[in-house]
């Protein structure tokens, strides 16, 4: 067990590091920035890449929402999602630090440039407001999951399914990095939201709440439109 | 039959909402926006994404116009065509609606900023004309369905056809968006042109016709290069 | 053979269609354009969904230097050769043709706005001589293969040979875009040059010398490397 | 052993050919150029390409920290190691010739535009001092090689195994070009230094001393993490 938890500790390290790490190091480098387009495929690349490396070891959930509907669509044993949730959340942590330590290296940079942490309204890189942001990580967590529970279902295709939910979790920013920054993982706002501190603390609840509705519901969801006990 | 068109409607929900949101919310960001190239990613992911997680339950048409080509090209069946249809339609438009929700948290939207709507002359993102709107979405709608019907052929390797379909809608955005903002997908120009009202309900018909014509090309001429009856 | 030459044909109009229709059309939109990044992702796409759309057909060579060096390579008829490239080239005219039909829709447009021709010297897109234009297409031609060669191999992984292809075609563009606009295909070099006429006819020779010398090193080097005579 | 080490020439030769070449001739051009995202993503298609065509032949490392660490791992011969190493590092000399060769080609340019070498303080893209660079080359190469070795494990998917390892390299690039503009690899790092000279030269031990690092903890991690003697 000590092993399956490392390696959600490390897979879900490396999503936090290299997405919001991509965000903060890369996107609005001057002219040759990776922009919005490049922090999603690197939030989704975090995911392939762990999905063939630790997939096999652990499910390579990296995602208390993952874990939440998993379990809720009858895939993963209840005793172990709470260990799973804290394996995630301190490989967050531990991700926003070492990202902390890497960007202030550069001469002139201070928290309040950000470590890619998630919010709404003042908060939102567009300036979307709380039912937008409520809504968006709802949708976007219930569609994340379908894809989760569906390309691992006995019936699909087993060796694509770490590229299709990577992917997916790409596309996912494709969509929403203007609403929110995109979350659809409480772990992965915790980590940026500790170092931060201030708004990002007090607007972390609804990147807990929003995704497990998400989750919530697309496992039943998913339930009912494919039963698969066995897979 | 409930479920099967559930997975139709999710799926395309999926589409329009994936691929017109990354372009209404997140194209034109200042910056750091994805520009064409992340929505033409976003529109293909769309479709890798739920290849994967629901193509062992409907086969993932997400489009009348995908429905229509496997039925000429014989390997869909006659009677299920337009409960397809209709489940696709619906999926765009409560899409649309949806999207329409989220866009409008951000203050100073209006419907004037679009849905991502399909048009041609005066409503072409570039501003081509009748003609090249027509030849363009024949064009790109009858090489969509070659690569649906030889992609999923029996000969072919079945484990990387929703990847080579969703691609290939990439690629048909990265060539086509400047002329009609691509359709080759009734269902897609539906939804936000119900929302939009005006011109582009107007102009609707061309994104029924042409890809539907491209269709019936493509499945008559796959038929003949390869035929494929049992698969 | 006529279903064989008729998949060649269809296949390279894609490439051509595809490839230079996205920079024709799409590369340099203000503000969304997709940029020499998009135009390699286009090109590279039109491989990929060819492969697994035709590859089972006429095994989706698409381009007389890769005909030349899987013949020389040993995997390729010789008496198929000569059918092959012809095929290749008529698509790429066809193409090139269609591409001007669908650019002329729109105001102001003229062949001096240009259809993705190949050039060295002036007509370089960066401004690069003959000598690193025949370089750099002898040397991206000979890797190409290799990878070709490689791939296809029979002891590679089948289902991925037309992924990792495409991908190099797209690779080789981000690369090489700068020196000749990338040719890597003397057909792909033809349609574009015969319409465009005067200078793209003058330095039209390059773009099948070099392809050439490339793909004939490849199959000598591949052959000793790893030979496979089955396959 | 000769076709051995001339399949890991050719693939260093492409890594850096592909990924400095992008780098050089394509990141910056004007309105059209590809940016970091453009030369993540060609460094990361070197790989990826590389793994198909040569993958059965040498095991496709590219790179003396892989070879480090699959040995440390316990998945590659000692005897192996040295002359791997050298294969690798002559591959990219002759890359970084070939490309200075290809460079040179257009007016105006001197070797000051630089070969993308790698670098930290004032050579680093973004001005990252040397501890943001060490540490970053560090955690970058542990989780490349956590993902060499997971992908490449007895129970993992080894279809995929070419395309997570090459992606994972994007994603690498992705995140880190900003800080050294990327290395994870002695060899990419020696090619373009030895042509640059100067400071190039004197930085060089940072990218053989972190990676080495980096490979290292990696290799003694994953052997506890999943031990995987046969593969």
């Amino acid at each position: 067990m000590i092993k399956i938890l490392s390696a959600e500790f490390i897979g879900t390290f490396w999503l936090v590091l290299g997405g919001c790490g991509s965000a903060v190091l890369a996107a609005g480098f001057p002219e040759m920035g990776i922009g919005f387009l490049g922090v999603a495929l690197a939030f989704g690349l975090t995911v392939v890449t762990m999905a063939y490396a630790i997939g096999h070891i652990s499910g390579c959930h990296l995602n208390p929402a993952i874990t939440l509907g998993l379990w809720v669509g009858g895939r993963f044993e209840a005793t172990k999602v709470i260990p799973y949730m804290i394996a995630q959340v301190l490989g967050a942590i531990v991700a926003a630090a070492v990202l902390y330590l890497i960007a202030s290296g550069k001469a002139g940079y201070s928290l309040a440039n950000g470590l890619a942490a998630n919010g709404y309204d003042l908060h939102s890189p567009g300036g979307y407001d709380l039912t937008s942001a409520l809504l968006t990580e709802i949708v976007m967590t219930f569609m994340f999951l379908i894809v989760v529970l569906g390309a691992t279902h006995r019936a699909a295709t087993p060796a694509m399914a770490g590229l299709a939910i990577g992917l997916c979790l790409t596309l996912i920013h494709l969509i929403s990095i203007p609403v929110t920054n995109t979350s659809v993982n409480p772990a992965r706002s915790t980590g940026p939201a500790l170092l931060q501190g201030g708004w990002a603390l007090e607007q972390l609840w609804l990147f807990w709440l929003a995704p497990f509705i998400g989750a919530l519901l697309a496992g039943l969801a998913y339930r009912w439109l494919a039963p698969d006990s066995e897979s």
